[in-house]
């Protein structure tokens, strides 16, 4: 059922893909998509989560020393887009850039399942988290676009570990370092 | 003439495409284009749907000192999306998502127009260029997708100079700082 919604998304968006069409090319009745994911939506976000669980990989990327956090978020984000998730994931920033609802969606997954237990991990003071966090999105969700989306070389072709040497030491900087936080009141 | 020209565009790039050419494949006569769109930096504008001319808002960019070159790439781009062509460039950015061909065309005019140009404005070696560039494009990129597509607080409603003090440094890191720069041979 998942592998079938994941060619459903990544082939016709989020709002083509219907339940009835990938209960028909997995081979099931509705009923049990259903009874397993509930919503459309909620088939959507099992489908995202699958190819990159964050419980599966975000552990490590919470056990790097502190000062080394930031190389091994993007490395993370490198693997998963290297990695046989890619079009799933690429489905996902597709219907985010697409449709209001599914950006909606995007936002709360990477809100919640990744940038909150990355920053939560660091001791930075509780005001700034929410700031630092979405500066790291900033980051990481532009290395994306331009390294798989837009294909902007030497981005697109040159080794994960350059890119993580690049583009590591800015992810840190939003983490820990001295940046002018927007969004703050003092 | 402008389905040919996106076609030519997105095959060729910019350098490599021409008004004949595209002429041709149109079955017009190269007068024809010449008088609808001038030079070939016209029909590119108009093949993109370019909600604006990089003419009109890069000089100021370029006029600002060395060392501030990055707050005011990062401004630049703000003020063009908070201003009334947001639309056009939110749509120009769905269809580079959607569609590889787009997405060649919008590459090929942020790098001609935009990057190429700021960044040999520096004084930085030729062959630290496309890499510096690249990563520029990386973080203003993913700062549009999150302050205008996701949303994202605090970067969807801080004021931009704001989001200039947080992001604008970074930006003039890849710029002129000493960065491990992707791609290189040495």
């Amino acid at each position: 059922m998942l592998a079938a919604a994941r060619a459903a998304f990544a082939e016709r968006g989020y709002d083509g893909a219907s339940i009835r069409g990938i209960a028909t090319a997995a081979g099931v009745d509705p009923a049990l998509v259903h009874h397993y994911f509930g919503t459309k939506e909620g088939l959507f976000l099992a489908a995202v989560e699958a190819p990159g669980d964050p419980d599966e990989f975000l552990p490590e990327v919470l056990a790097a020393p502190p000062d080394q956090r930031g190389a091994a978020v993007v490395g993370m984000v490198l693997r998963v887009w290297d990695g046989p998730g890619r079009s799933a994931v690429l489905a996902l920033v597709r219907s985010a850039v697409n449709h209001e609802r599914s950006a909606r969606l995007l936002r709360e997954f990477v809100l919640t399942k990744i940038i909150r237990r990355v920053v939560g991990s660091l001791d930075v003071p509780r005001e700034e988290r929410e700031a630092r966090g979405a500066l790291v999105a900033s980051q990481v969700a532009g290395l994306v676009l331009m390294r798989y989306v837009l294909k902007l070389e030497p981005l697109a072709s040159a080794p994960r570990e350059e890119v993580v040497a690049a583009v590591g030491p800015t992810v840190q900087h939003y983490l820990t370092g001295d940046v002018l936080l927007p969004g703050r009141r003092d």
